[in-house]
Formats: structure tokens, sequence, C-alpha cells
């Protein structure tokens, strides 16, 4: 998997975060995935077909800081992960996604992307049925940290 | 969303239990997905993008039928949801959607599959973030039951 094909989406979350919710995330290292528990409380899960890519993408975000982005988005604070919280989830997963299919079609790379899958639940376990690597990066930020999976066919 | 549509969802997974693992499964009343919380505990998950189409279905299994499928299929016991079973749930989602593609393909329906993810962890919800309705279909067997959730863009 090349770093021009993944990075457009870690740049694409944090430009998402900082514009739409005031949120600064910092990068983590990357990482193989090769634990299927979620590192976070609330993941979009999206899939991405085209000539030459066939893949899922997972955005994993705590609690905490899933209801920070909330509240900085939207003005209102919130308790609970609730539908709410999970369609904003699945929003920024479209976001951060789209973005990267902006840049990626720019580079020669097309696909579409399917309609977001948001999974919650405490200890919710994601595992991506793929043939080539699994890579997880880690972003920390003042309120929490959010992970991106990205996982593709040979 | 047309029956001509769905129709060939829940007809693929039948087929498909019944000539991988020799399950037999009847088809419950389909109902509109008004709830998160998914009603078994391992559910693969896939998106789907099309000229037409944009949606994402997911398959979702109680413990006992997961483990008695894999049983029955590899010929094997197992007492756990692992990363066996999982794929397994990934192929069956996979087979599922493909077997429904070759037949709405000749309706005239194109679409693209992307790969299956694979959510567990007991009580995990599954939210789809679309702007059509929510259909959810159950299957009754004798080792436990199953639902195919199919979730589309208008």
């Amino acid at each position: 998997m090349k770093a021009e094909f993944i990075n457009p989406f870690l740049s694409s979350l944090v430009e998402v975060l900082k514009t739409m919710a005031q949120i600064d995330l910092e990068p983590g290292e990357p990482d193989k995935k090769t634990e299927d528990i979620a590192s976070g409380d609330v993941s979009g899960v999206i899939g991405m077909v085209g000539p030459q890519i066939k893949g899922s993408l997972a955005i994993t975000v705590e609690k905490s800081l899933a209801l920070h982005i909330y509240s900085n988005m939207l003005g209102e604070s919130i308790e609970e992960i609730d539908t709410q919280v999970k369609d904003m989830i699945g929003e920024i997963t479209n976001m951060v996604c789209g973005g990267a299919k902006r840049i990626l079609g720019e580079n020669g790379y097309e696909f579409e992307l399917a309609t977001p899958t948001i999974i919650s639940g405490q200890g919710h376990e994601i595992h991506h049925k793929v043939s080539g690597p699994k890579l997880i990066m880690p972003f920390i930020s003042n309120f929490g940290k959010a992970y991106i999976e990205i996982c593709f066919d040979k």
C-alpha cells in the first residue's frame, strides 16, 4: 500500500476536524492492524470500490472526542453516543473519504464510496476481510484519540 | 425499495446456507429497521456502489447459528466467535451479495461490492447512514436466527 494512496485519507481527517470542529489532531505512528478490538467507542465504516481499488475504511473515535466534536460542530453538548452523534460520525467518514477521493482522483486513482455504516457498543470489534495489508493510524487530540483503519484487497 | 431488488439477497442467503452448510432458513416477516442494536452476535457488513445504487447490507447471525454454520462448513466444532468464524461470516456476506449481484445484473441493476467488514462484540450496534428506507428481514433456523439489513440512498 503506497503512502501516496494512504496520506490523503490521513490529511483529510486532520483537515475535516480542524475546519468543522476546531479540533487539532496530532498524527501518531502508523502500524499494522493485528487486533480486531476497536480502539474507540464509535466507528464509521465505509466501503470503496474502483477499477484499481477495493477496500474498506474505518474511522474509530473515543467517546470523549466524539462528544467534543459534536458539541463544537453543533453548538450543543451531549452526554451519550446517540443517533445524532452516530449520524455525525457517518458524515465525518463521508467527508474524509470524499476529500481523499478528490485528491486521489487528480492522481489517477478512481473509486466510488458506498454509504457509511456506524458501529457502536463498548468493546465492539471490527475485522476487515481483505487480502492486502491492514493499516491503523492513531491521532491524538486534547479530547481523546481517533484512529483510521485502511484495508484493501491486493 | 422494490421487492424485485430485495428478494435476490434474501433468496441468496437461504441458498448459500443450504448448499454450503446444509442449514435450512425459514424467512420471517420483513420490517423497517428502527433500532440500532444488532439482533445477532456477529455481523458482516458490505458496501455496494453502482450507477443506480448506493447502499450497505449487513448479515447478522446469532452465535449459536454462526458456530453451527462453521462446524457444518469446515467439519470442526468451535466454541467462540474467533477470527476464523469472522472470516467465514465475511465470506458468506460476499457470497450472498455476489449471488444477488448476478441475478440483479440480469435485470439491469449493476453495482460493485466493496470488501466485507465483520463486526462482533456483545450488544454491538449497527447504524446505516442512508437517505432511503432501512429494511430488516429475519430468518429462523433450528440453530438460531439470522437477519439481513438492506439500506440504500434514495
